[in-house]
């Protein structure tokens, strides 16, 4: 794997660049396509691949319950098994130690702000994580028994999985930790990645794939010292990547901090990605802050819920449900160049959407992740420019 | 529209023949691929064309109530609407009296022998339909509000679908109905018809299509006298084509024989229509005796069930949650040609139906309708040749 920076942005951390994998190009910066269990939900590999997406990102966890890493490497990984010949990247399981785990227990996502105007956490259930310096045991969500992940077992898993980038297991920290927790959270996930590159070295030539790369995933929360810390000490041990994990804090302004921090201390040459962040005016504040690639589930996600993205309303989000879409003849963007814009109407979509129709959900996805692929082909054609991609520029 | 017989095969009632319609030709015996609310159900009309699909039905009763006739008008008709620009039927909303009136009351399809071995009705729930000379009253299933359903109000409805050939308000009799209702539900049935023509001429003009087509349905349940009766008193009225309806009995005997006293009383150069027969077994037989389309939602619902067709399966369905394919690298059929098998292993299918995937959905529907379509085109590939098309030769 290569990374080359190819244009800085005067004034900001900003960067086109060009990672190279086995498997193909990824120019950034990137959206990374989640694929949870080896497929973007309602589409086909064909489809992904037609939409101009250039990276998907499966879940270690999700893939190791069900069918198991051996059965995806029995079939040629995930290269093989799902269809998609394109680079993969594959996360941990960090996010579930945190989403399954403190993110019931204080009621929050990674960022707190979701909630706006709640001065603390919301409780919505007891965890399903216990975690100790071995590693983390989840309850499985497909057969309720208890599953150890450590950081050996995860990498094993995804020498089996074989994704080009991979992510050792970390501990997504929530919000509302303070920092002494934070603190010994981080030393933990630090020492997780060095036992991580140790089985990494020690795991040459398992699984289909003998071109991974193991990047190390800089934690620490909203606190200054400790992402300057984590960053730097993560750097120190060689990774060839990096990943900005959780919690990025409880306001835009703690993400801008964290971002700024940790690449403050991380080195320039090499590709930096933000695990789970995707709204739009994030991902323009990411770019600005030197971040190459993003994941996040919620532009599908808001797809299948009737937000369909486009660069002209407002928040850049559609209702497709609104009744003033009744009877309406026009895509759902004029210029919108994706299959769903070709052929379907607001009106056809709206009414499938409310008949509960299956074919809308990859007609609505469809369009969705084309809007992320020219989302990300704005921001790309700007910083060739020299030019940062503020909100504004992106909408004209 | 403009029907051909091309080629009879001596000995029985099968023929080869062309549908020409204003928008496409229909080669039959065909496949009429069910799309209820405009879209067959996890396929795009892309999809839907790319699988060599000619045609397909939709519902009047479920499209006037959501989104309404005159919506659907507004756009174009189901040709505007739906983005499928070949051909379409619509049913009436006759099947609709029946599955829920008598059918829900009755607790049976329209062959009553899906519950084998049971020899009367299972009653499972109330009636939703109120039937009087005018017409049938419905709950709604929207708004749970009346909505009347006359011949004439039918006819309207279809003319501002715009589908090339429609059907009539008709009355789909239960199996257990008796000889005595079943002719007075048949008279009912005639009369209707003849409401529906004369309001077919008065809105010659009215909505999108002017080259629809309305077809004459036979009723008269499994009673010899009553389907003879129906048949010959249907095509006095004139139509240029004919449906065959429900009750078709309670054994496969009693749909043999019903299609036979029906077809003898029909003329032969018109087209013939069996309503809601989709198994494989069933087509072929109905092919014998001379039916020319055949529409059913069976073989997508058991798409969607795990149940995929193939010509070497027993019964032509292999069960993809079968355990035995978990790591199954092969196709679902060795040599079939649709995208479905072209790139997914059975363990992938397998893992994305057990995983609950919408993705799922569209890969299994697209391969039983490339199916159907291949079944098909066997099947008229044998009566090319003189033969007919038996399980047998057709599984070589």
């Amino acid at each position: 794997m290569e990374f080359q920076v190819l244009h800085r942005v005067a004034g900001s951390e900003a960067r086109l660049g060009l990672l190279r994998t086995a498997h193909g190009d990824i120019r950034t910066p990137a959206f990374v396509a989640v694929a949870t269990r080896g497929t973007v939900k309602a589409l086909s590999a064909e489809d992904v691949a037609a939409l101009g997406v250039e990276v998907l990102i499966a879940n270690t966890y999700h893939l190791a319950l069900r069918p198991g890493a051996e059965a995806v490497a029995a079939l040629g990984g995930l290269h093989g098994f799902t269809g998609w010949k394109g680079p993969w990247f594959t996360d941990s399981g960090g996010f579930q130690v945190f989403s399954l785990g403190a993110g019931k227990v204080h009621g929050v996502g990674k960022i707190a702000s979701i909630f706006p105007g709640e001065a603390s956490a919301r409780p919505v259930g007891e965890s399903l994580v216990e975690l100790t310096e071995q590693g983390a045991k989840f309850r499985s969500i497909v057969d309720g028994g208890w599953v150890l992940f450590t950081p050996e077992e995860v990498i094993r898993l995804e020498r089996l999985l074989g994704a080009d980038v991979i992510l050792p297991l970390d501990e997504c920290t929530s919000p509302f930790h303070d920092e002494v927790y934070t603190r010994q959270a981080m030393e933990r996930t630090h020492r997780w990645g060095e036992r991580a590159l140790r089985a990494f070295e020690q795991t040459q030539g398992l699984g289909p794939n003998s071109h991974q790369a193991l990047w190390g995933i800089v934690q620490g929360g909203a606190y200054e010292e400790l992402r300057r810390t984590s960053a730097r000490t993560i750097a120190s041990l060689g990774f060839p990547g990096f990943a900005i994990g959780g919690s990025l804090g409880k306001s835009k302004e703690d993400v801008r901090n964290v971002l700024a921090w940790s690449v403050a201390e991380l080195p320039t040459h090499r590709p930096r990605h933000l695990l789970g962040i995707g709204a739009v005016e994030d991902i323009l504040m990411a770019v600005q802050y030197g971040m190459d690639t993003f994941d996040c589930a919620a532009p599908t996600r808001l797809a299948r819920n009737g937000a369909l993205l486009t660069f002209s309303a407002e928040g850049f989000k559609l209702n497709i449900d609104n009744a003033a879409y009744r009877t309406d003849p026009r895509p759902i963007e004029e210029d919108c160049d994706c299959p769903t814009c070709q052929r379907y109407s607001r009106a056809f979509l709206r009414h499938l959407l409310r008949s509960g129709e299956l074919s809308y959900f990859r007609l609505a996805t469809v369009h969705n992740l084309r809007f992320m692929v020219r989302l990300m082909d704005r921001v790309r054609a700007r910083l060739a420019q020299g030019r940062l991609p503020t909100v504004q520029a992106l909408q004209g």
